[in-house]
């Protein structure tokens, strides 16, 4: 893919050779089946969506052109990215994921053609969650692309929170960690929807959280207070190629992390999602130790730093 | 205010000085009681919410600096314009507002005063409305700010949606029309909820919107099939100073325009909505004619454009 292809340098064919009324029948067309008509889906002032049976969940998450991808990403990948990102918070949950929402900001010299390969990707995903995209408005914003979506779900059950690990408690992530960014994981990944609600119904399962900054960052948030994260680097799965460093600070794994009571029987709760799940590692990458009884062989975290936003 | 006050020139006060995790701090202390903690609010992957009675509404909106705001526009209006644009969407459905997450994507020199203003006018919004901000996201935007507000609500009894009116049925508008920059009714508006849940119960009320790209444009989504939009200049209710062409094309009205049954008691009608709503105009400008009989006195609305986003 060239680079700057997202933007027409001559304004052929981009946004502003049809103008914004023309701009939401195509997304209507390029959207299809993935978009319900009205007022169950776009063009009436709100989306009527039938209610949440259990808790309602609700979260929001964009992809910035120059940050969550660029000319290196096919458009497909990044329309698609824009939804995994935010079902991966649906699956950090437990929950199950019900519609969306789209808020577009964009340069009008944004090709057609470009987002057509971007709303070809959010429709496909869409479709294969069924979750439609039911709404959203179009603004302009000289010189950038912005596609912000918000995602309303509903807990299955038990909703599982970031709170609730004590200090002993085992912690495990699915999948590995790592290489995000060169892999092409950090638009290809799975949302671990299927996992995350097979955990939410495990009693052992404490805590859980999805891995978006970096594993030595994010783990904070699950570390119960008076505690620390005592992580065995032998014990972390990385992916092919990934350093130690790599699997602590790179962003973007979208793997779950969770909080395991101590008192769980290990063996049995491993062997249970090893044939619920044969294709997913769960791993056990170290425990909460009481702070101050940080044992041997565990990485010293504050010596990591995970993925900085605004620096 | 002076110009240029949102970003910092020299970085110093800025977001890049405090960081992203820093940053999360200080929004949380700006928003105060209009942020509970989680899982009911910020901080954890999905907020919790308790799921509506009855139909559930969804809606987003974002506010763009350069487009819907600028640095005429103090940064409290600012952000109750972001909260106030999504409310007039749950307005027009006749319904009630629930809660709201929001996606921000800005430039690290945005100044850290001018975000905590933005964030008192969002709070205190919030608040008068009790419509809790229960989570969000943070993400770098080279020269840019767009924050984007997702918000959920539910029908009171019945969602009045767009379609519904028939041909012969009354046209009506609350408030009034035209000069919506100028006048600072922009961001100053008041979202019409309380008249959107009356009007929403009362069965002549056929069908609904919110006026945001002017009335000329956003009429043709009421109008049913086989008929046009007859209005009458002289009926037109315009803010001061406005003209008929501006009351017609300019965009950011936020009032709602309705059908009403043509077999409507339109005296009892108006009546009991003076009755309600003693300091709000109704209005009835025209009514939905039949194709090829549009009556004399009536607007070509073909010859005036509403606001035009992408061109």
């Amino acid at each position: 893919m060239k680079r700057g292809r997202i933007f027409s340098p001559t304004g052929r064919g981009s946004v502003s050779a049809v103008g914004e009324q023309a701009l939401i029948g195509l997304i209507r067309r390029w959207l299809g089946r993935a978009s319900p008509p009205a007022p169950r889906g776009m063009g009436d002032d709100c989306a009527l969506i039938r209610p949440a049976r259990r808790a309602e969940l609700l979260t929001v998450d964009p992809v910035v052109y120059g940050v969550h991808f660029d000319d290196r990403t096919a458009p497909a990948d990044a329309g698609a990215k824009l939804l995994r990102r935010n079902l991966s918070d649906i699956a950090a949950m437990g929950g199950r994921p019900r519609a969306a929402v789209l808020a577009l900001a964009l340069d009008p010299r944004v090709s057609l053609a470009w987002l057509r390969g971007f709303f070809a990707g959010l429709a496909a995903e869409s479709l294969r969650h069924a979750v439609p995209i039911v709404g959203g408005d179009v603004a302009r914003l000289p010189g950038a692309f912005v596609a912000t979506l918000a995602l309303t779900g509903e807990a299955r059950g038990r909703a599982v929170t970031r709170a609730g690990a004590r200090a002993g408690d085992w912690i495990y992530v699915t999948g590995a960690l790592g290489g995000s960014l060169r892999s092409g994981h950090h638009h290809a990944f799975e949302p671990r929807l299927a996992e995350g609600a097979w955990l939410a119904r495990r009693r052992e399962v404490r805590s859980m959280m999805d891995l978006s900054d970096g594993l030595a960052k994010d783990i904070g948030a699950l570390t119960p207070r008076g505690a620390s994260a005592a992580i065995l680097a032998r014990a972390l799965p990385r992916r092919p190629g990934a350093s130690v460093r790599e699997a602590l600070c790179d962003g973007e794994d979208y793997e779950l992390a969770l909080g395991v009571s101590s008192r769980a029987r290990r063996g049995a709760f491993e062997g249970a999602f090893r044939r619920a799940f044969p294709r997913t590692r769960l791993t056990c990458i170290g425990r909460f130790a009481p702070r101050g009884e940080l044992p041997e062989g565990a990485l010293r975290l504050a010596d990591y730093r995970g993925y900085e936003h605004l620096r």
